[in-house]
């Protein structure tokens, strides 16, 4: 897929993203400033005459900008191949699609392991983020691209998040938003999970009180276990069951700590993958920044206040019935609560048992509904309509 | 609650256990033996002249022999206080009930962190150790204690497990047995999760290969978050969001990585509490006999052949809603067999929000059904009535 070259003034392309420079600070939840922020980014398609055609993907925690095309470090084509591409429901002979690495991350944007303003990584210096401040430099981003109003804001699990915080705080901005496999707040049970990955990361000695960048270390271990139990809950039980059973790695027992079955295996396998392309501090405030979401809790305690002025935007929302993280019970809450503010949305929950993962999955009814949804709302906004 | 005394020949008191020594070598499934085998263990009520009162109570992964009365090292009263006591379901005025540290354990009985062959900690050249093989040495104690046939073989979790194994391996030796919040197999998703905690102990430099005990070291980073990973696969979503929610431990939040929600203290409290009372080794031992557990594989994939011997062994198994670790549909498959088999079995699901661990905890339903089967039980062996 061709990659688009659209670029703000004072873009540049660095490796295969392009990198958006801020000259103007971002402002923080938490009140601290970021001084000479950097997104990087990739586009795929063009923007067209009228700037209605452009459509922000958000990507989830362990995301990147890398929606489509291959990715640099991996090598594997990108995590939305399924949704993104030539006659499939984001299409960039239709679409200008556009996705940022987020604050924080490891990807390009400014986060923990970029230099601080001392030269060396800003490690646990870096200031902790939330939700909203990934969304505040997106919209400075969209805003240096000349893009008034997006055709839609679309992610899933912590994307999903964005795209809801989006309607909350850029309502006049967007025309569409999709929130897939997500929520409107962290659960105590998403919190705890996300602790213990913390903690695991927290113990490696090689961690160094996060400042192991700066010292030629790297808490690999700690990262992978991390990972590993991530990881599970990214599936279903029932997923695991047919994927791997009690399967041997060999014939008979090890009788000893070796991956005997192959599902321990495959769990190793994604925990020492997983270290090569992502950065423990970067997982740190990431995870840190979802526990902290929570849109009813910054209005009052009600959540259909944070989409009272989101009543012209359309909603589409999807829920998996496998999805033990962000059960089908948290879509219905987003629903419920944008009924109650007079916004127009539409809600599918996707029978699947393949868990949380389904949302970066190949799953027709997801592809079917979203291409659906963005077509009657392609119609409305005057996007011509595919061949 | 006055604990029994009787006690084998070769039996001495140690601590608030009594240890029994095998002059017998105990055979394991891996093909190897252990000599001078320990079995640490409880009693509470005294063993009637039919000797037909005895019910073994199996313990779960972190328990041990102290169910009732009160726990040496933490000073907390037993882990099944709600079912055994005077008036009780088990109840020592009526039942002689023995409780036998698993072998692997770390309360007394054989162990990775007892002296090996050549005086130091065995490590890890402790044999790997099965269910079946817990159990085979647990029949060792009960013979010797001079019991024929116990009354119930009763336990939840990897108690029940040992439950199902005695009802395939001793039919003959038990009149009743009760399986609670377990399974007949370890599914994909339980070997996952037992995975990452050996990962999390392992990853631990202080883990040294296994053999920290005879180095001075302890891995207690390592197995807190081992402990942390676990605790929250024990208590259900519902649960946890009733119990916790989004409280925070202060007014507003730290923004920084200290516990700010209740349930991260919750859980790095769990952690820190479980190091002190549980050793790494014996943690990696005996969730290796759980994943190895497979009674059907073990009996040609048929699991109404484990059964076929235990037809005159009156069964109750029970299972939680919210268990999503040993879900009913587990529990549903042990009775099938059971009834291919031509068992008596009765079955309940349990409604309650609080997970796995509702059978560690004062479910009245529980309590009352449990009463119940072993009252009837009790008849057709012909205990005396309770007053």
């Amino acid at each position: 897929m061709r990659e688009g070259d659209q670029g703000p003034v004072g873009a540049q392309q660095a490796g295969d993203s392009i990198i958006f420079s801020s000259d103007k600070p971002l402002r923080l939840d938490s009140g601290a400033r970021i001084e000479g922020l950097e997104i990087a980014y990739q586009t795929y398609g063009a923007l067209n005459a009228e700037r209605s055609n452009a459509i922000l993907v958000c990507h989830a925690l362990t995301g990147d900008q890398h929606v489509a095309g291959h990715h640099p470090a991996t090598g594997k084509p990108g995590w939305w191949r399924s949704l993104v591409g030539p006659g499939l429901p984001l299409d960039p002979e239709r679409h200008f699609i556009l996705c940022a690495n987020v604050i924080g991350g490891c990807m390009g944007s400014t986060g923990p392991s970029s230099p601080g303003p001392a030269g060396a990584p800003w490690g646990l210096a870096f200031p902790m983020i939330t939700i909203a401040d990934m969304v505040r430099a997106q919209a400075m981003l969209v805003e240096a691209l000349g893009i008034e109003r997006l055709f839609a804001v679309i992610g899933g699990s912590m994307g999903g998040m964005q795209a809801l915080q989006w309607a909350a705080d850029y309502p006049e901005r967007i025309f569409a938003a999709v929130c897939i496999a997500a929520a409107a707040r962290h659960s105590a049970q998403n919190i705890a999970l996300h602790e213990v990955g913390r903690q695991a990361i927290m113990a490696d000695p090689d961690w160094l009180d996060g400042d192991y960048a700066a010292r030629g270390a790297r808490p690999e271990k700690g990262l992978a276990v991390a990972r590993m139990a991530a990881h599970i809950t990214y599936l279903s039980e029932a997923a695991l069951q047919r994927k791997f059973g009690r399967e041997l790695q060999r014939d008979g027992l090890s009788w000893g700590f070796d991956a005997d079955f192959q599902v321990e295996s495959y769990l190793r396998h994604q925990g020492a993958s997983f270290v090569d392309r992502f950065d423990a501090n970067s997982y740190l405030y990431i995870t840190r920044a979802m526990d902290y979401f929570d849109l009813a809790g910054a209005h009052g305690g009600v959540l259909a206040d944070a989409f009272r002025k989101a009543r012209d935007v359309r909603f589409c929302v999807f829920s998996f019935t496998s999805d033990w993280l962000y059960p089908t019970t948290e879509s219905r809450a987003v629903v419920r609560a944008l009924n109650a503010a007079g916004a127009r949305v539409s809600f599918l929950e996707i029978h699947t048992d393949k868990g949380h993962d389904a949302f970066l999955l190949d799953e027709p009814v997801l592809r079917a509904a979203l291409g659906g949804f963005l077509e009657s709302a392609g119609e409305a906004r005057g996007l011509p309509c595919p061949a």
